[in-house]
């Protein structure tokens, strides 16, 4: 493939490593660990691999020569940022132990590990993917590698490459799945180590212990250019109000950095609207005063970042859909009715609330939510194009004010989603940095023997020599969780929280931001720059490095 | 306003001036010049500024001090990147003429002007916008200025303050009215000159002599990395089409740019279409063949990249709009009718042909067209989804085609729009050279005292520092076209040339680049790395140089 010339610019990067990493490492176990939940159900299921404790990679003083390993690697799930670091670091970190070791790729996903279908990666392959954004190196996938025959089958190509270390790059669900995996192996004895990565966009993968996931870091600066860029638009024409939605769907720190970043003038945060049991007519109304607000001072313009998960936030909302699903599902002469009649025969069916914040709705958005059904039947609410929602709404509730004479101004609504455009970028220094080490570490990770853990980097906001290497239990991450009506161990997923910093600093500013339009521009990201250009952190990291 | 890291490290970037306006200079007459066409009517109508001789500036070796000179400055129509660095450079060149010179912003564009709303822009105000995107230091504004009374009006505060020279930015209209102004001005001998400054981001402000307008350079190179992250993401994901228009209605430049630096799987050039007189479903057939041959390899995913205005371009559709809009003028009462009426009283009441096209076009896209219509009761255009039309046609297209036993694939569209993010993003190291150069020798042009010119740089291939600084008689740019139904004298609008290198290129590889998937991903733009990332001129640029 032709190289832009920035992509053989970027190339010769060479990511800097925590000082414990640049040479032998010996590790250094700390307490044995518990899960953040339910310890006695976790520690059941996970006879093999709970309890262990976190290990610490400090230099080596007297090393000695490693053999060589033949590790395996998967990328799980959506794209993020840096995952070819992660690989890349991989590969030199197992080299660096020895030579002879090498490094399989399984193709499209945890698919790959199934059906046998995989690449040997060799340092040719590697140097065309060092820095690069994408998990093209050997693609990605959603199938979910959860029951026990897919782990038989998975050992035998393992069995028959003589791979004995496999490396899974995911989010949460992934990194649950490479905890079942690793007890699964433990337990018959198959002589095949697991370790993950924590990878997702959406920050949704962190906690006590896991400050981030690798991606996050990237694609908010991604988004947070392009609507630095239609702010700036958009403060030049004062004409249009902007509402752009974020990817994320079930967590809102996407939303959150970007307004950290950018400070738009509305910036809706899923999870307060869940805690303080608004409505969406509630949303509505706080955008729609916003709005008449800056029109009284004249400014018919302004932006709104809305995060693409809440819809399934709103409480409201929840019943709605629930009722929803449950109501066609026991009626499939539904489709045979006329229009007029489907929205009566929903009117008159549903609970009294929920028939209300149906006829609340839009019709187009209404009628959408009885028409389009994933294969389950249920209501595919990310069908919904929240940010057009959130537009008419308000426009109607403008009107309303205006009736009244508490409006008298323009509004001139436009759309925008950004999710694709970050997810594949090329890796900002911190991600390249952080995506190298990750992988870097998970092959120290894999010569302590050890399964089950999570590659892992600490002391992120301090420059990347500084960060502390070592490895953490997965299922001290663990807690029970109903899945599919079922009690599942899971990963506890990290929803934004609203006594936490980031919130905090967002929630004392945005009502200055609503009225007296501040905008930041933070710029497209920078890889050659002064280091305050390049290599700072995310504010979220930044502001939930003074929680702890 | 708070800055970014990169806007401040940004704000100390200095321009590159061509070495001709590093110092005083002396301005050499050219030959006189012609318009491009209708010269004995374009001489006739512009008695004192027609046939001026082109200007070039030269180093002056017996340099005197000038007057100091007070000179308005308008920004006019849409925001190009940029914008910020004309009026700096401005501002500075014409200190250096005489420190005593002052520079007056009017507001909200040529509409400031007529009101008499502007404001003084002084060094602190000029330094917190240095190289930074948007027009936000003073607004810009679409108010056309072509009629003598808003001429007289303008007058009144330009005598006020004392103004001898008026600097106006903007696009193809913006300096055919700088022309006619300057024309007014000269005849009424009111002594202010006018100057004009080619911006827009859509590429279709060059010809013989001016070889790019600014802004094109940064947005093109904006849209290049959002097109590139998302065919990586395509790439490593391999399951949606994604189809992306692009802002430009009026030509395909920046598709065409856009598709140079990315190498798409598919690239619609509006003139091409226009000239083969394809219809909307010979569009719709060429992109189906290619996801069909696609997925024939095992490839269901792929970009599309659609210009704007294609529909605009079509010649059927264009009948069809004309007849629709006559239609719809004739008859009151359809309003009135019900949906299904309303439909079937156009098929009956189209010509053959005509009604052929509407009875192609999905329903709700049909209808649209039926509907929403602008203030003069025209079928509004703009508002139709290209992108979405197309991929439901294409995907109509292959259903017909699985029918034949032609296509067996997966089809799934995901759709894009980008223009905002691109139009007030900071300027590239080239434009904020060019920009800055152009207001720069606009001062010398003030200081040559002539009017009704075009600041000049050319040889922009070459590093910025070998640029040839000069002026151009606007007039010469000029031919007689019918706007709303009168023959005018206006700048001819520079349309992609089918016979010219950039499309040549582009049509030589694009079956290539259809099937074999050869994306590039040119990244963000960079300010502080190496020349050959941070100072490429357009692929447009670099190919029409060829031409020359």
């Amino acid at each position: 493939m032709k190289k832009s010339a920035l992509q053989t610019a970027r190339a010769a990067y060479q990511p800097k490593l925590p000082v414990a990493l640049t040479g032998a490492v010996v590790a250094v176990e700390g307490q044995p660990t518990q899960s953040v939940a339910d310890q006695e159900d976790i520690k059941k299921l996970f006879p093999n691999t709970y309890g262990l404790p976190e290990l610490r990679f400090e230099k080596n003083p007297n090393p000695t020569v490693g053999k060589p390993v033949n590790v395996g690697v998967i990328l799980s799930g959506g794209q993020a940022p840096g995952g070819h670091n992660v690989i890349s670091g991989l590969f030199d970190g197992i080299k660096k132990i020895n030579k002879e070791s090498k490094l399989y790729g399984f193709l499209m996903g945890p698919g790959g590990l199934i059906d046998h279908n995989y690449v040997e990666l060799t340092s040719d392959i590697i140097d065309e993917y060092r820095n690069t954004g994408g998990f093209d190196i050997i693609g990605s996938g959603r199938t979910k590698l959860e029951k026990e025959d897919q782990f038989d089958k998975g050992l035998e190509i393992l069995k028959k490459l003589g791979i004995t270390a496999l490396v899974i790059i995911g989010g949460d669900d992934s990194n649950t799945n490479a905890a079942v995996l690793a007890e699964y192996y433990k337990k018959i004895g198959a002589g095949v180590q697991v370790i993950g990565c924590p990878k997702t966009i959406d920050g949704d993968l962190k906690n006590e212990v896991v400050e981030a996931s690798f991606g996050f870091d990237t694609a908010t600066k991604v988004y947070s250019e392009l609507i630095g860029n239609i702010q700036r638009d958009c403060f030049s024409a004062k004409k249009y109000w902007h509402f752009i939605k974020l990817m994320g769907r079930s967590a809102s720190h996407i939303a959150l950095e970007c307004a950290l970043q950018t400070q738009p003038n509305v910036c809706i945060i899923s999870e307060e609207v869940e805690a303080k049991n608004q409505t969406l007519q509630d949303v509505v109304n706080y955008i729609a005063d916003i709005v008449a607000a800056r029109a009284a001072q004249g400014n018919n313009f302004g932006t709104v970042l809305i995060p693409e998960g809440l819809i399934e936030f709103i409480p409201a909302m929840k019943v709605l859909i629930a009722e929803l699903n449950d109501l066609l599902a026991h009626h499939p002469e539904f489709a045979t009715k006329t229009r007029e009649e489907q929205r009566q025969f929903v009117l008159d069916n549903l609970s009294k609330e929920s028939a209300e914040v149906y006829a609340s709705l839009p019709e187009g958005v209404a009628r959408q939510l009885t028409l389009d059904r994933d294969p389950h039947g249920n209501v595919q609410v990310s069908l919904i194009e929240t940010e057009k929602l959130l537009s008419e709404m308000v426009g109607n509730r403008l009107n309303e004010l205006a009736d009244q004479g508490k409006y008298n101004g323009k509004f001139s609504p436009l759309h925008h989603f950004f999710g694709y455009e970050g997810r594949c970028a090329a890796p900002s220094n911190f991600d390249a940095d952080y995506c190298y080490a990750l992988g870097y570490n998970a092959a120290n990770l894999i010569a302590a023997g050890v399964t089950g853990y999570l590659s892992s980097l600490r002391n992120l906001t301090k420059p990347s020599v500084q960060w502390l290497a070592g490895g953490i239990p997965i299922t001290m991450m663990f807690n029970m969780e109903r899945r599919h009506g079922q009690m599942k161990p899971v990963i506890q997923k990290a929803l934004v929280r609203l006594d936490g910093t980031p919130f905090q600093k967002f929630a004392s500013k945005r009502d200055k931001w609503a009225l007296s339009t501040e905008y930041v521009f933070p710029g497209p990201i920078q890889y050659f720059g002064p280091a305050e250009v390049c290599d700072q952190p995310t504010m979220t990291l930044q502001y939930e490095a003074l929680d702890k």
